[in-house]
């Protein structure tokens, strides 16, 4: 429906426009019934739907009504499947119109800089490229069924410590690269409805009244049409947030937010006609909702099922399958030992904790996978309520496992371990969980660990088990998907979004994290995640983009369209993935750009593409990727803009991180010329290296010839004199020169070669 | 004699005075024959002295005056001898008074922040306390000559790469406690006559132009009563350098910088009271050098080749010493091998260089030392000139070596690997060097590596070699050190000044070395050299104080004096040492303190105290140590002073960073209360933690009881409620109290919590 917004908000009175940039309660905007507006209603999401029982504030938070609980985000992330998060986003969509719910307040983009954050399990990767597609892919989804996103939580909030008051001080370099472009690349390609600001301060200033982020980035650059919510209490002072662009203030502030934007209007601080805007912003979103409404819509609780089923197969990691211990025969004694197979963990504590429709039980799925032929054995092996080790829990679970021809074993991080709201301290499960492995391991030699965790752990019993299966928060049909994985009914296809370290002293943010006091520097800058490790060359534990599968994959044939562009061109890279086992399964095919040669920091390589293909064994097909001049660039905070130096860039397509299997290079050519200014400080071998000046400098210097006597040095010096002249700057040519080349003709010389410059190019 | 310093300067004329403040030529400063004041002269050091031929500009780098050539100071800082560095500046100072020298520019104590830096050799460590306490004693021994010396780079000169323009980007405490804390303990404790500024930017100013450097903390906080003179060529702006503390300006700029001085006065940009100022401190050193002038001096030659010698032994590092590969036995037969051993490597290239007295022959060295019954054989194995792998040479070296009992290999580092002017790139020895080292190994298992080197190499070959003995570049008596130390007439007693990494990536600078363009940042701050390996776990393959002895050592009786103190009081430390072998020995005992739980990211330990200790067989002593506030403070940015918190430290004591073998604890209470005010962004947690605020909050608090609801929650969210709280600012009780706590209430309860804690305390 067509409707006049600005003519609406003409009507209303500065006090009804002050009174909807804030929340009615809880999860409602207000509305204005005079004026046709609508209050809709907002939860909490990202992975299912977190509407709370009417009345209910969001303290009692686990009290919602039930929905289809998916995969958390960290596991869906390492699917690295676009096409099922929009899937799984279209069902979301479903369960919102069904219940009556105009925004799901996720997905979360934060990058993973440590693993220690407790919210990682909400978020997708420690690569902006891979967490902006996947995020893109869920929008996507969910705004196909006329339901907005929030795209949370902008920015820099990438730990729980003190997450309402500490300041991210990020270089824009690092924030461009890393921190913003999960971002950008999900406003650009999907374009959510909105978008959440959120707690902490970025670079000094609170994200929620953080104009370079909410108004000159976000809408200027990125041209962002929606509206910007609050993080539930992020807002400082109400009118300042407004003028930086945070339209919403959620929750209520029982008026106080209000009355602070009428007084800020009043007293000339804020302008009417950013208030305006503001509404213009709401409003757009309010009746996007609105018109998008569908009346009495249900949605197929089964298939939802099936669909996180499906999600929780692909989200899962096979980490480690030694003498093909898995699959698992149909046959012989299985022991199932742990109570996360009874009592499964199956996602994040906080706001993202969803009531499911239904839940599996991880021994019952094995039962009834395994089949008849089998003897299915199942031991508690620890409390889940507790860290200590309970000796008879033990002593039973070795008795078990014992009389088994394969253990798999159920272990990880219970929910106290990570939530929102606080980060972990270590990366290390509970003692018990760590005792049954190692108890279980001097028993038995084929023993499988599936991992329930919603980040890295430490894994000190690695070398004694056979398989991992790293199965992260698996949703409500995470028994199921194990089940299907264990018994290679399903064939394992998901791969590592972030890297394992194997302590945490390994990871690039150790030393600045979480910050001291109200701060925490960011001074690892774009070495995050792989870009880190394969840089410093630490060896992590698994890394990024690793997944193991039942079968095997060859590539061959990379190709790329040109092997010579300039910044401007794109270009296509192919090359061919073959199944050569004797499984169907899925390869996911990973592009990185290396750039050989650069005058800034860059990391050893990038991912910028990435496909995941479906094989049946002995089939091959052509993967291809388009690169444009983003996957060469840089972010140059001179130029404030993305910029490609001049030179070789590699192409690496492979199966990991660390597992480059095909390569090629290419020549890109800069179109971007950068004019440097002459001064006093201008070194004398940067001046005698720039292809413009150069002729005129030796012309010139040739005239007065500084150093008559520089041709006298011994051998041993020559180095030394060599870097000597090229490191030195124009004006210690005076000191140098023993009076040959004088202050007035340094002047001169300087003036020249400007002029020159100006007319040149 | 006494003058009166003011009183010449007021009879001196504008120009006059400008004219002293910059050099006559590359070597002497200025004199007025009318007003007595003499031009004096100051040369390079500083293991030597490196006078000039009367003539010769600084560019014949190489044709000095002969003087005794001590080891580098990467090799006198292994010694950890303060006593014997003294007596090395004794020796400096007398021959700078047999050659008129005024003032020897040295000693260098900047930070080894990268092995790769091209001036390490010249430096003497990675850390702070070492370094200044081998420098403060360098400068005494000098000085008590009545010789002046200078120090130098002031500050953050860390490498040579674009050194005249790049700009090192320090934080404040990492400048405090690192990069500045080297030059601080030199200026207090033996108070050079001079300091040389360094060539660089120190956060976007010029080492020479920068007033917080040079003014408000060499000056006024330090209480350097010298002048400070240029690094030669390092003015920039000769005006603003003067009105910044640059009193003088090296080497001539021919009038032009002091008629900038001239003109800025005439102007008003820089008041005379500046320039006169500048002139006393000039004025005080150039008299106190006249005054303390010992005419007609001469020193002996032998002698101080002695004392090299001796400096040279103890400069060494025994790394490795498998089956007791050494010391060598006075017979049989001993391959010598690598052209080092008749061409030494003895010193490092640039302004350092000395013409030596005398050089020993390696070859020479090892056969007087051998004996009668010994056959010495020799083989080139390299050509020092070149890095190619020459297959005959190494086909002899081959042949030798599997002749021979055991093989002593000379290898390292030619002089164009390291220099003052350029920086390495890689820590690789020569193709050259390293083929010999796995050729010999090939043919005799006995193979010993002598390294001669100014700064760390990798060592791939190490496990194929069983002794390895670091030699640095250890000065003109290096033969006979090496032969003393190769064959036990003297035990080496040397430790490692800095960490030898396994890898350059695994350096805390790797990423941010040698920095983009004209920009460095120092992302790493304090965790320089043991302070990051040992925080970060990363393995080196040697550590920082490291290095081993024909005899062995154990320690016991670690005591100290209390076990509970003031931050204001002073604690004394005892441990006994004692000689369990069989030969005398000296040992380094470290003390490293370690704070056991702060707020603030501090380094794992740090080095705090260090004794050398002379043991004969079976001998025992007892080693002490005083600690003041300063063992146990880091500098707090915001009390611009150093800090102590509150707390447990562990008073570690061993014979390396990594071997530690005693240790013990304190409690140490400061006496600094850091009053915080209360705001709206207060956090909740940090408020009721506070004992001083937290029973008036409480009290307020429940009176309005925001969070009726809060006992309601279930178990699995409690840990995130209680962190939720612990983390909200004050101001989001009013989002999160649903109307409960109002802004007014807020308001009044930061305005009473306020005025409680202006009362308190």
């Amino acid at each position: 429906m067509k409707r006049d917004i600005k003519q609406i908000i003409s009507q209303m009175t500065l006090e009804e426009k002050a009174s909807l940039c804030s929340g009615l309660d809880f999860w409602h905007l207000k509305g204005i019934e005079r004026l046709g507006i609508p209050s809709i209603m907002v939860t909490d999401g990202p992975h299912g739907l977190r509407k709370q029982a009417q009345g209910a504030d969001h303290l009692g938070i686990y009290n919602s009504v039930p929905s289809t609980c998916f995969p958390s985000a960290a596991g869906m992330a390492s699917s690295w499947n676009r096409d099922l998060i929009q899937k799984v986003g279209v069902a979301l969509g479903e369960e919102c119109q069904a219940e009556d719910v105009a925004v799901l307040l996720g997905p979360g983009v934060n990058i993973k800089r440590s693993p220690l954050c407790g919210r990682n399990f909400e978020y997708f990767s420690e690569d902006p490229y891979l967490a902006s597609e996947m995020a893109a892919n869920h929008v996507k989804g969910v705004q196909s069924q006329g339901v907005g996103t929030s795209l949370k939580h902008f920015a820099a909030n990438n730990q729980e410590h003190r997450r309402m008051s500490t300041d991210a001080v990020v270089d824009e370099r690092t924030l461009r690269e890393i921190y913003l472009a999960s971002f950008e690349g999900v406003i650009k390609q999907s374009h959510p409805w909105t978008v959440m600001c959120a707690y902490n301060k970025v670079n000094g200033e609170y994200a929620s009244e953080n104009e370079y982020l909410l108004n000159d980035i976000l809408k200027d650059e990125w041209g962002f049409e929606g509206f910007v919510v609050s993080d539930w209490g992020a807002v400082n002072e109400r009118a300042d947030g407004l003028s930086a662009g945070l339209e919403l203030e959620m929750p209520s502030s029982n008026g106080s937010g209000d009355q602070k934007i009428v007084n800020a209007v009043r007293n000339g601080k804020l302008s009417e006609e950013k208030l305006d805007n503001a509404l213009e912003r709401l409003l757009r979103v309010i009746f996007m909702s609105v018109d998008h409404k569908k009346e009495n819509a249900v949605y197929n609780n089964d298939e939802h099922h099936q669909l996180a089923r499906e999600m929780a197969r692909e989200s899962m990691v096979l980490l480690k399958n030694e003498d093909n211990v898995l699959p698992l025969k149909k046959e012989g004694t299985i022991a199932v030992i742990g109570e996360f197979a009874k009592k499964p963990r199956y996602q994040g504590g906080g706001s993202s904790h969803v009531r499911p429709t239904k839940l599996e039980n991880i021994v019952e799925e094995i039962e009834k996978s395994a089949g008849r032929q089998s003897n299915v054995l199942y031991a508690q092996g620890y409390r889940l309520d507790s860290d200590e080790i309970d000796g008879s829990l033990i002593a039973e679970a070795k008795e078990v496992a014992a009389q088994a021809d394969t253990v798999v074993l159920f272990v990880g991080l219970p929910d106290r371990y990570e939530s929102e709201g606080y980060d972990r301290e270590h990366l290390r499960m509970p003692a018990n969980h760590r005792q049954l492995v190692e108890a279980a391991a001097e028993v038995n030699r084929n023993i499988v660990v599936v991992l329930s965790n919603g980040s890295p752990i430490e894994m000190p019993w690695l070398a004694n088990v056979k398989g991992v299966l790293e199965a992260y928060l698996g949703g409500q049909a995470l028994g199921g998907a194990i089940a299907d994985l264990l018994f290679g009914d399903a064939n394992p296809s998901g791969k590592l979004a972030e890297t394992f370290p194997k302590q945490i002293s390994d990871n690039p943010s150790f030393l600045n994290f979480p910050g001291e006091g109200d701060k925490v520097e960011y001074k690892e800058g774009i070495f995050v995640g792989y870009r880190y490790y394969d840089t410093k060359k630490v060896e992590p534990m698994f890394p990024f983009g690793f997944g193991l599968s039942y079968t095997n994959f060859e590539y061959s044939n990379l190709s790329i369209s040109q092997k010579e562009i300039q910044d401007t061109d794109t270009v296509t890279v192919s090359v061919n993935v073959k199944n050569t086992g004797d499984r169907a399964g899925k390869e996911i095919v990973q592009l990185y750009v290396k750039d050989v040669g650069s005058t800034v920091n860059r990391p050893e390589k990038e991912l910028k593409g990435f496909e995941k293909v479906d094989l049946q064994p002995g089939e091959e097909k052509k993967v291809t990727f388009t690169l444009n001049k983003r996957a060469f660039a840089y972010y140059n905070v001179d130029l404030k803009d993305w910029h490609v130096e001049t030179g070789e860039f590699e192409i690496l397509v492979g199966k990991s991180s660390q597992e480059i299997t095909v390569k090629d290079s290419i020549m890109v050519q800069s179109t971007v010329y950068i004019k440097k200014p002459v001064h006093r400080n201008t070194l004398l071998g940067d001046l005698l290296a720039d292809p413009v000046l150069a002729p005129l400098a030796k012309e010139l210097l040739a005239k007065h010839n500084p150093f008559p006597d520089l041709g006298a040095n011994e051998g041993d010096a020559a180095e030394m004199m060599e870097a000597m002249m090229r490191y030195m700057p124009l004006r210690a040519m005076v000191n140098f020169s023993m009076g040959a080349f004088t202050e007035e003709m340094l002047t001169d010389m300087i003036q020249k070669l400007n002029e020159y410059n100006c007319q040149a190019v």
